[in-house]
């Protein structure tokens, strides 16, 4: 993998944007390897929410460029003997803490291969006990993006921490699927695949005992009407016109969300 | 229009920036166009406030250089069929959907010209029905940003979409105009030309049935006070040190604002 | 001074991001110098809050490279006789209202220059009195950042406002400090010398007549715990795991932190 351009660093964290932390990850890795383009994913993942983390990077890397590293720290085991990782997943790579939050992207991955980072050689010289984003995180992103090997950063290891998010489940005529997100608009995010929604479609939609009508755009919503729609991540989203579902329902992450098959039953039938 | 130095693009959205929505913008420009620069106005729009977001393009804009491509997206109507356009205007560039949001910048160009995008071809190949912005605004700004001719895009229209602002009034001796905006400080900008504060001023500003103290700083006014000041903008604002001025008079966009004239008529009179 | 590579501007400012000041600041800098990178420290310091501010830029530029210039704006005093300043300190440049805002980077500098600001040569042709960010202080860093020498904006002073810090005391066996800073999570920053909780440590933590357990990773305290820490400023810090210490103590800045030295008297005693 040569570094052809310029090196992108995509940075997630919980950090917010009101202290000094994001920038000096910025600072450090532009000490590091001055010609590397920064993009913020976002700061404002709610503090310690791995699995928000973990969404919200899944939701992001796959419309990046190739190469690109994203460096992340949703990290409430700072300090602690917790493993730093870096990966490699279909040609983008990832410095995070092996605590869940590079899970969905490593799930879905074709190829990945993982180090733990053990080499101090590209550290700050001196670690905090709290702030490893600054300190470990941010120079092996500096150095990750010019395209040296993985392995120059620790040993090789096979496994890494999951979320346990409940599977999709097939059951006689229902698929039952969950609430995986919950955005900033309050849309509820699912596991559900969109494609079952194209129009004409034989699923009905389920939430908390109630059939949510199925539209193609926001705007067909009645006001305060719970819908549910194809969303732009390939998932069944349920929304609320110019409003926030998961204030409406007061959703909460993993809550059931159901696909009903309305077709006929091919077989005969005496009713 | 030769892209003769590194492309730039302004993105203004309400996507807000706890979410993937700007990041996965930003990715898809990177992704199309590597060497492009990238600059946020804002993702803090209220969701859908198309007035707001129109005034906020038109505030920042003259700011930045020529040739800037401004990737715009405030669009309640994603998934209709509410067009999207490209536009010239002065130099600068502008992408978004056809529902005022370009309004503002439009009407005050000396030149301008629109296409409505109608070419597919550098849009993303699945586009969603709920993110436009990410499948078609940012593929085409990144090009836009290489200088392709606007006509490569769509097809050229005349007419867009426009806002319903007061139109400046004036009546005697008095000069009426209205509140444009209410920033996050909580000032009111209003659309009454700053020049006619110069001091000495022969105009007195009013308010909610008020006189309001023209200053020349925000220090001289008393806790509390509404204060006039010449804003940076090149219109007369109304603001409270220290403090809001829309909270303080629960403003409202659109709430007149009146100029009287106090210098002695000309004419000679009997009193 | 020679630029010998891509011109890195960093900005603090109060302006928040929801409008454009932040943004017409940075359009003004790629106006002037296409070639410029851009960086946030924060916009989002309280508004006014020079203090605030002070301290985050002192946090986040020794985190930067050398050559970075900060452009710097929370100035309540805008459009008043107040000066501003271009600084030189240990190789990085500033440029800030003269209100205590560069007052502790400059304190703590081996080297350090100072110039007010009284060549308007490169200013913005129209300069407003309520946004000197935008029409004074980002082309001056613009034209900063091309490593022009600090002489040619204006002349040289040696005084600078500086903040009312109540300094580090030691009495007896007491040293007494206070909290510097109360960030976006709540952590109580203060200005004693975090290498002194080094273990075993004979110092102990006081805070609010009580006294502060001293730990080494925010997971080791129990729920609602008021922590003490090595912070990564490299001064002691007051934390609760998961929350706010101070929301839990109603912690305000400047409040006393004592460090007691609990080791035996080193005198023969009769006890």
């Amino acid at each position: 993998m040569a570094a052809s351009r310029t090196p992108l660093i995509a940075l997630l964290t919980d950090f917010g944007t009101a202290d000094w932390y994001a920038a000096c990850m910025k600072g450090v890795i532009l000490r590091t390897r001055p010609q590397t383009h920064l993009v913020d994913i976002t700061h404002e993942i709610p503090p310690q929410d791995v699995a928000a983390g973990a969404f919200t990077l899944a939701a992001a890397a796959p419309w990046f460029p190739a190469q690109t590293v994203f460096a992340c720290v949703v990290d409430p085991g700072v300090g602690t003997e917790r493993p730093l990782l870096a990966a490699e997943a279909d040609g983008q790579r990832f410095v995070a803490p092996d605590n869940g939050l590079l899970s969905l992207v490593l799930e879905r991955a074709k190829r990945r291969a993982l180090v733990k980072l053990t080499n101090p050689r590209c550290w700050l010289p001196a670690v905090s006990h709290t702030f490893h984003g600054r300190d470990i995180i941010a120079p092996v992103a500096a150095e990750l993006a010019q395209g040296r090997p993985l392995r120059q950063f620790g040993i090789p290891v096979r496994r890494y921490r999951t979320l346990a998010i409940p599977p999709l489940k097939r059951l006689g005529r229902t698929l039952t699927g969950c609430v995986l997100h919950l955005d900033a608009f309050g849309n509820l995010i699912t596991n559900l695949p969109a494609g079952l929604l194209a129009l004409p479609s034989r699923w009905e939609v389920r939430y908390q005992q109630r059939r949510v009508r199925v539209v193609s755009s926001y705007e067909e919503g009645r006001p305060n009407e719970l819908l549910a729609i194809a969303g732009s991540l390939g998932y069944v989203e349920l929304a609320v016109r110019n409003g926030s579902a998961a204030a409406r329902c007061r959703a909460k992450r993993y809550d059931p969300v159901r696909l009903c098959d309305t077709s006929r039953p091919a077989t005969a039938g005496s009713s």
